[in-house]
């Protein structure tokens, strides 16, 4: 069980980490590629960032393991680790598009304990810890829960983009966005956090990170949804997540996504 | 050129949409589709908004025309018609995500003249008179100007849905998109507003009806950018539009999207 103490930091890792970006969010600003085989942006607020964060641990709890987007990964087999991405969604960032979000995530005994997905500019927070999950920002706080949907063609899913998909995986996605009531593109950690929150019923992507991923988990599960890759597995063993909202959905999509 | 007094109407009118809408948003509500082919949502808050919006014109301009997405068009043909749609964006609106709008825009001989996009959630407003655009919201207040971006490989657009076009038109816009340093999905009319700030190159979409696209023209233009439809006519004879930041991307992307 973390401590308050835990929450209390992380809440403060989301202070800093909004401080450094938000006075470069619809700026215009130099945008590298980390790829040079296709575009993957990186901007000085994501370097900026997680470079605040990771000080901040570093002068708080030097024992603690970080594994991070930009800077990569400090004693990822300590105790205690924490788990940074400074902006998930940087294609939405410099587009100028509020839909990208701070995360940061607890990780004890190999366990995602705590997350926190933060949007700056919008001022909204959700915070899980994997028995509960809660909102703060515009509208007033409130407590996060999944909603009831069983059956995919009922459910409204999302994926960051079906360009994110190799020529297998996007086979095995399209089995199931062609049965869905809706199917949405383009939100990164956003969508999660509709999951948590009980407006969107599951996301499906492939080739995530564990700094994508890991922070989510508390949240949803807080909220009281699922988090497996594509075999059912606790994250992120495989790229390959689907998150929703109730668990017989989940079943169903795993089962269409493995050629069920 | 438009009063000052039609301005400040419009805003009056976003504050009475905002109103309507904004109890209704991440709430769980009744979805309709007005479609029975596809999933086309309306919710109470789009006819509600609608509703408050053409009771104050019809009490302050009884003899304007109006044309609304949900409840028709009244004396289309007038030399002043409002233009209204109350949520442009309502799967983003019923998925809890941000990207949403209130559009209102006035068509004065034919002409669209004054435009506003309102999001009531992050308290952004966009409007523009064909001549300059102005934003307001988090962040303060400033002048919009679109960017300078002259080649599709250099340019990041935008479209809402893969979906939402035929295969004939699919076929035309996957040749736009595959040269584009960058593509993104899921925004209707933020998007445009995006273009305006000079954050996104270019929307592309197709089978757009007049109260999605009229209300942005004044402020894509009064930011510097150009909208036509496929061919390079005005809107919205045909529902293909593009929108651009930059006149000779826009050429660039005509001449892809017909075959060149």
């Amino acid at each position: 069980m973390p401590s308050p103490e835990y929450r209390e930091f992380l809440e403060r890792l989301a202070e800093i980490a909004s401080a450094s970006i938000l006075p470069h969010f619809r700026r215009q600003f130099i945008v590298e590629s980390k790829d040079e085989r296709r575009f993957d942006p990186v901007t000085i607020a994501d370097k900026a960032a997680e470079q605040a964060i990771r000080d901040e641990i570093a002068a708080t709890y030097p024992n603690h393991g970080i594994v991070g987007e930009e800077f990569g990964t400090i004693a990822a087999d300590a105790e205690t680790v924490w788990v940074i991405d400074p902006i998930d969604g940087t294609r939405s960032f410099i587009s100028g598009l509020p839909v990208w979000g701070v995360l940061i995530g607890l990780v004890e005994n190999g366990k995602p304990s705590l997350g926190l997905m933060a949007q700056p500019f919008t001022g909204e927070r959700y915070f899980g810890d994997c028995t509960s999950a809660h909102y703060s920002g515009p509208g007033g706080p409130r407590q996060l829960h999944t909603r009831n949907c069983a059956a995919i063609d009922e459910a409204v899913i999302f994926t960051t983009s079906p360009h994110q998909f190799s020529a297998t995986d996007l086979t095995a996605y399209h089995r199931v966005e062609k049965e869905a009531r809706l199917a949405r593109y383009g939100t990164d950690c956003y969508a999660y956090c509709m999951v948590a929150s009980g407006f969107v019923d599951a996301v499906i992507e492939s080739e995530l990170q564990p700094f994508d991923i890991l922070p989510l988990i508390p949240i949803i599960e807080g909220a009281g949804g699922i988090v497996t890759d594509w075999q059912g597995n606790p994250p992120p063993d495989s790229g390959q997540i689907v998150a929703s909202g109730d668990a017989r959905l989940h079943d169903r999509i795993l089962a269409r996504l493995t050629g069920d």
